[in-house]
């Protein structure tokens, strides 16, 4: 039986024969009004929902293009038994790569360079202003495919992290790992701090003013999970006061980040518009996700890469 | 017999009684005027040539605070048989690792992210216009001590860089080298290409407009060498004809950057002030260089670390 895959992301001629191959009707997103009998939807957009809660639909599986899943209707996809599989993954390696990006921006005193490169200012800094990635006490939220893969690229510079996650089990890659609820002792000393969290009823505002009342100065705060763990009037609170140095923020309680927010003028803030893992190859793992759950479902209606626990939210 | 050490760093207590241990007496950079019988100088400085060519003075060896030692007066020191030993290897991994940041800043779009924020935009990117570092063909010139530490941070990101060198010999961490009169072929499709060159006759405006009239868009051109190897112009020329898209400089023809230079405001342009080798540690391995070679210097008369080939300039 062809099932019909209605499809967000905008294909190419071979992406669409490889599917039809697989035994699936490609309906595109522009039908969105007209479309009736989707059984799967792939990425999600502005007619999500119209689409998969049309009761001339009944989508049984939602691929996303994204590896977080928080912005999907997920009581309704769980009343209904929805499956979701996700891309988590696709993004690690360059979210990864921003990441070190970020802490070498400022471990290597870029920002100030590039606010005096606008002046026309030579202002030398001294040495002890300086550090190396590779003396830096880094600790991890979330040790999964993101969070490994930032550790990945630190045991390259000779720089071993820890690591928090729900549990506290160990993770190849981190020195040593805690639970979140017995983090306190291990960023009392921290040089960097990295979010890379999904978004849970558990990590909402998880880094809030209690949270940063207990540093000391940590020299390098960085979100690139979601920004719904962070508190930004918290953190601002922090920047001001010197409990967090600087912060590379990928992420936003609200995105686009307002206009007007104070975050933006910030000297010791480097804001990107959650582009972290963005990358010119990022469409072919997240469409292998898709082909290779397709196979298996057709074969014996399971779902074999990156399915979410719905009820968990990740 | 004690040696009299003339030091242009100022030390601390701890460093002065480590060197009065090994036999030396150590006169500070403010004596300058006054000094004689000078055996060792420690660094340089503004009065360096005076204390070296001082006829009262009998220096033998020049311990360098730098790697680089092409601001010494070298056909002086030839003629009157004063050996130098440098500081290579000191900063080394600070330069590696500033070395990263640069590509990272381009290649994760933070160059953009940085203007856009000063003007509050949130101006997210095509997905097409990032790349990971992972996937980029770098070309490194100079294969000593700083090029195998960039080409070391390289492969953990799974990169395994070429390299250029006099005689094109193989290194490790690179999957291939060449020598600097057989690189045409190798540099027409790179994406990054990295000068980490000593300042000789050879290298001395090496990239100049032929160099760069060969290239078809290289993604980015990175210069932690020497300023003199780069025909600031020819880059100019090349950065405004997209034959490069991006360069990182942190060493200049002129240094302090006139402030005139019509580089500061090249948008695709990131200048740091020689600052790359900077780290809160510096002073320890140079130090440790010091010592070493006062040990043997003091025990059979040779220097054992370090030792500079002044004919050649490194």
């Amino acid at each position: 039986m062809t099932e019909r895959l209605f499809t967000f992301p905008t294909l190419n001629q071979a992406q669409i024969a490889q599917l039809t191959a697989l035994g699936v009707e490609v309906v595109p997103a522009s039908d969105w009004e007209t479309a009736t009998d989707i059984d799967i939807i792939f990425g999600w957009g502005e007619h999500g929902a119209a689409v998969l809660q049309n009761p001339q639909n009944h989508v049984r599986w939602i691929q996303t293009f994204s590896a977080g899943v928080d912005y999907l209707p997920l009581d309704w996809i769980q009343a209904h038994h929805v499956q979701v599989t996700n891309a988590s993954g696709a993004y690690s390696a360059a979210i990864a790569e921003s990441t070190i990006g970020y802490l070498l921006y400022f471990l290597r005193d870029f920002n100030d360079a590039v606010k005096n490169q606008a002046g026309h200012f030579w202002q030398v800094p001294a040495r002890t202003e300086l550090a190396t990635l590779a003396n830096q006490k880094v600790v991890i939220y979330g040790t999964g495919s993101i969070g490994q893969h930032i550790a990945e690229l630190l045991n390259g510079f000779g720089n071993y992290p820890f690591g928090v996650n729900r549990s506290g089990h160990g993770v190849a890659g981190f020195q040593g790992t805690v639970s979140l609820k017995d983090d306190a002792e291990l960023v009392k000393d921290a040089d960097v701090i990295i979010n890379a969290m999904p978004a849970t009823a558990e990590t909402t505002h998880y880094f809030n003013t209690a949270y940063f009342d207990q540093l000391n100065g940590v020299r390098i705060f960085v979100n690139v999970g979601r920004g719904k763990s962070v508190d930004e009037n918290a953190l601002m609170h922090a920047l001001l006061y010197q409990n967090v140095l600087n912060a590379a923020l990928d992420v936003f309680e609200h995105e686009p980040l307002p206009k007007d927010s104070k975050l933006w003028d910030y000297p010791n803030v480097l804001i990107t518009p959650h582009q972290t893992g963005f990358d010119v190859d990022n469409v072919r793992p997240i469409f292998g996700y898709l082909t290779d759950n397709l196979k298996s479902w057709e074969a014996d209606g399971t779902l074999s890469v990156n399915l979410v626990d719905v009820s968990r939210g990740y």
